[in-house]
């Protein structure tokens, strides 16, 4: 391939939200001259949530790429914890002409000091967590600050991507993978956003996920110790 | 596990369109009681589209499933010429409960005769098909006629779990797990169907799949010989 194709890596990881990796994957790799790659540790295939098997095509060491784009999942914990990983990412994300996030990728993102000072989102039941790795929380569906764009939880990920595909490949180009992946999507019980919900559905989950969700402040406060001085 | 949990099997085969299958996966699996698993031939790994390999967790031929969900791909008219593989999943869709496919998966459901007489739909560049194998194409997101449930392109699956969800465990249930996966999408270009798109865009795409479309015809119709005396 030649050395104009855009390199998108997607990273995956044990844990991995599959839908969360593959929902970007599926949109970017159908436009012209790019090329995806799934990148694990090792180039190791990876377990993700529900038991699914993804097999990489690359290794996170090894990767260089012009689009970052980082997925999330109960595994986000976990590779929080390996500050190797996260180094990975820093190194990657810092030579890259975009940085993206899906859902909680956006913490990984953040431990790697790729968000101090961004605006940026994340699942809704981690937006408070982001002020933790110095970045500006907003609750919108996609969010573009200069070169990071970070989404929402799990789905978002495919309206990210249609976002990130125009950027790259142009408006034209991201109708017709808007077309061929037929996004004119119905929700049929309007119950996908803390505004839709009712408030007893967001407490119930956020009170099932505390204890996830306060490992990873304290993870998170750990890596932000990490930081250098401010950035800019 | 009990024998009570719904057992969920979501196919997976060479050229599967990564997004058809884990879209719904990645719903579904988050249904309380609930064991998704996925099945190829033999229980091997699928190169699935754009190079992504998924593990599966199952053989095809040792499923016994409440839930059967087909998704579609390039890789359908390979499995299409293969039998075998085809009556494997008439053997487990008719013992199931739900009967699902996702984008061109009806057309392998139409080809194990599982949705003659039936209304159904698929990916819009292959509704024309759907005759072919006896079924009755309607051109909406999801269909749901009587067990068989079926949905238009690629992202269509996941508005197809969430109906399915709702069916297998209430509206209630089903609205958690769209706030999970926070499905409040926002396509950002609205292109997302042959209704929004402009007509040169849909036309191009057509010219573009001629070749493959028409092999498509030629293996349902193969396919449709099979068949014996009309149903019902």
């Amino acid at each position: 391939m030649g050395e104009d194709r855009i390199r998108i890596a997607v990273a995956a990881f044990d844990g991995v939200t599959p839908l969360d990796a593959v929902g970007p994957l599926d949109v970017l790799a159908r436009l012209p001259a790019v090329t995806v790659v799934l990148a694990s540790r090792g180039g190791r295939p990876v377990r993700a949530e529900f038991g699914l098997e993804l097999g990489p095509g690359a290794a996170l060491e090894e990767v260089a790429a012009d689009v970052l784009c980082v997925p999330g999942g109960p595994g986000v914990n976990r590779f929080l914890a390996d500050a190797a990983a996260v180094d990975l990412l820093a190194r990657i994300g810092g030579q890259a002409r975009w940085v993206a996030s899906v859902c909680t990728g956006a913490l990984l993102l953040g431990a790697a000091g790729l968000l101090r000072g961004y605006r940026a989102t994340t699942h809704w039941l981690s937006l408070d967590l982001l002020p933790v790795v110095e970045a500006i929380p907003v609750e919108e569906r996609v969010v573009v600050d200069r070169n990071r764009i970070t989404s929402a939880g799990v789905t978002a990920g495919i309206d990210l991507a249609l976002r990130l595909a125009a950027e790259l490949s142009g408006v034209e180009a991201a109708r017709r993978v808007g077309l061929l992946v037929e996004y004119d999507p119905a929700p049929p019980f309007g119950a996908g956003s803390t505004r839709t919900a009712g408030p007893g559905e967001a407490a119930a989950l956020r009170e099932e996920r505390t204890a996830l969700q306060l490992e990873r402040r304290r993870l998170l406060a750990a890596a932000a110790e990490r930081f250098g001085p401010a950035p800019g």
